[in-house]
């Protein structure tokens, strides 16, 4: 039986979690796939700490590069895009097979990598990346391999959905579940990455890159957080039949051209990914041939990744194995879209909420300016606030274009009626 | 870059679909993999009919044989057990791959194709086997590869998803709906396979075999068909907050020992698996590393059919392509199980509906009975028939050994005071 060797940058959560996983499992491995996926080198600047992992003696390193020399296959688990980069660079041009969780990494940098790779001969796996245990990735690249990609929606951080999904629940503001959920450790202390979407940007990335064969970076997605959703959106949302969500939305028109993008959005509350809460991530394909689809489970934690990188082991163990390392390239270049939409020129529906004075006319000026740029309303719902002068109007438009949308949100934020910036969430029906 | 022909016998509605697909997509793929799947032949007794696809001039053929002499890569979908077992045998005696969706021909013979394709160092997909679109043979056998699976529950026959589904929303009997559903093309005119929960068992038979390392076939599954489920337990499940499904039912205990077993069943309305409606198919993993995870799809229909055969052409032509034509075996034996619980082992909650007269006394006579074999009751619901004289006592029972309920439940049937022989629900609390 073929012994591959594992070694492990990143003696970290996850990277105790992947060595818990190989450690305990390796036995189910080897009976299923036929290989033996040996855990050789675990590299990390702290070797002593306890992980609550027992390794093998031996094994645990500070020499990286040591690491890269004695394995086949190169697990990189640090994070961020420095060190992680070189690392990884220096493993594909030793000829090994990289494995990575690194989303920030690939969105900003996987052209390089995928280009060292195939200059290798080897190949870079990145099922972790995105959605942590649900293997979106291998669906994506294998399982709908014949299908046109019309469409994703993904719940891709569960920071974002455990937020919304206690604000809706206990109606708590959203400072205040920001901050408890810090205390329990579902948010970072520096929660940016998570609540300002970059994180969901960078998953987004990754999942058009492998639905649309070019690897887009981070340029072309339009990434807005959840900071401005505020307890009366969600409320609000409930009340019209809909919840809110932090959404990746990745869809391609009639003519092929492409939009990413990535903000709170309303979705159908009978939708199934309106079901998907708490820390849980949800990813929604809708392809040509295989229909709608939808993927569910734990996006992260030590665990669930851990799951997906043994996976990626397994596969690269199985190329090794079998000698085709390269069967399947880490990313293949090949457009299947036309152009990609600029957020000035997307259509969508809008929920735009507006604090005004209780005075006869207001309505009828907001009403005609919104008409003037070509946005139309589907309903309207009218809210006292607790002050008696002001009241809140609750607008969902039908379709209109973003360009126009914003212009009428200035125009009407200049009214004098107007007493706070509108609140704007944009609607997808799915 | 490399060719590889493919040959489809059967030009029904999934070869049809398969066609479709390949000639639809052959660009996508080939982008995507960098492998051309060329659809070479076509085989079926009727060449001349039209199925919507227009194929190549000289592909259609009444010759399997010359078929099989020509391609790379046969994909059988003309399903039955017999002529198909024959013409795969014969494929991979002449050293080709094979594409299947054919569960029965898995569930029955599934041992004697993989020996076969082993002999001659090729190998059998079929992902298209279980639950249609849905990637999950892919996801259980590679994304969760790492994982011991500790259960699966699956909707996996849309049939009787949309019977149950119609029953629940218009209030319609069994017998109403079912013939609708022929009427509009959803059951076959021989509903059989669908509704007595063959197809269920065979598709059970293959997830329970992938997650423990052994072909189980048919004979350890339990089957129980929905013939029995009339709209009045669709009504009491609901009042009681549940849903009634037709469930494959996948676990291991702490010792490993496993049971598999399909039946309708209760399950809690707000679980993910029962918002899976109408015709859709949704399997439930649960895995020691990945938690829970959950996939939704079509699960049936030519196109989402397609797709997976497609999926599985695909990763036959890249192992193909790349000189690697064994790099997964079609099925590994290697037991990852200590034994199978014959039915009568089993523990469940147990729905049960019991007619009686409406004479005092009754209800301490069932409760007695029940409490003799050790089944406890943990909620009781009453209701008065249309007849003054009969009463319907509804008793959700708690964790109890399925024999012994069976027993209980004869002896309760030979009751005088019971009118008609109890209706019987195992619930799964998920």
């Amino acid at each position: 039986m073929k012994e591959l060797k594992v070694g492990i940058i990143g003696f970290g959560t996850v990277g105790a979690g992947v060595a818990s996983c190989l450690l305990k499992n390796a036995g189910v491995i080897e009976k299923r796939t036929g290989v033996k996926t040996v855990l050789t080198r675990i590299a990390d600047l702290d070797i002593t700490s306890d992980r609550g992992v027992q390794v093998p003696d031996g094994i645990l390193t500070t020499s990286v590069k040591e690491l890269i020399d004695v394995c086949d296959i190169v697990v990189e688990l640090i994070g961020g895009t420095t060190k992680s980069k070189e690392f990884i660079l220096e493993a594909l041009k030793k000829g090994k097979t990289v494995v990575t969780a690194n989303k920030a990494l690939l969105a900003e940098h996987g052209e390089e990598l995928f280009r060292t790779a195939e200059a290798n001969h080897v190949t870079v796996h990145y099922e972790a990346s995105v959605a942590g245990g649900i293997p979106i990735i291998k669906s994506l690249r294998e399982g709908f391999v014949g299908n046109r990609i019309n469409r994703i929606y993904g719940i891709l951080n569960g920071t974002c959905n455990y937020i919304f999904t206690r604000m809706e629940r206990e109606k708590l503001g959203f400072q205040d579940v920001l901050t408890d959920a810090q205390r329990l450790g579902y948010a970072e202390a520096n929660p940016s990455l998570d609540i300002d979407g970059f994180d969901t940007a960078h998953k987004a990335a990754i999942l058009a890159s492998l639905a649309y064969g070019k690897w887009f970076g981070m340029k072309p997605v339009y990434v807005e957080g959840i900071r401005n959703v505020s307890l009366e959106e969600i409320r609000n949302a409930e009340e019209l039949g809909y919840k809110v969500k932090l959404l990746a939305i990745i869809k391609k028109d009639e003519k092929d051209a492409v939009e990413i993008r990535v903000h709170p959005t309303l979705v159908p509350e009978e939708s199934p990914i309106a079901g998907i809460s708490d820390v849980f991530n949800g990813v929604m394909v809708n392809g040509d041939f295989v229909g709608n689809t939808l993927f569910y489970g734990r996006g992260a934690g030590r665990e669930a990744t851990a799951s997906a990188v043994v996976s990626d082991i397994v596969d690269a163990a199985l190329n090794l194995a079998n000698g085709c390392p390269e069967r399947l390239q880490s990313f293949r270049e090949g457009a299947l879209y036309s152009e990609l939409i600029p957020m000035s020129d997307i259509e969508s529906r809008y929920y735009l909420r507006i604090t005004v004075e209780d005075k006869p006319g207001v309505l009828g000026k907001i009403a005609t300016l919104l008409s003037n740029y070509n946005v139309s309303i589907s309903s309207l719902m009218q809210r006292n606030r607790n002050s008696e002068e002001e009241v809140s109007i609750i607008i969902l438009t039908h379709m209109a274009l973003e360009s126009e949308v914003q212009k009428a949100v200035r125009m009407i934020n200049q009214f004098p009626e107007v007493k706070s910036p509108i609140n704007l969430i944009r609607i997808e029906d799915l």
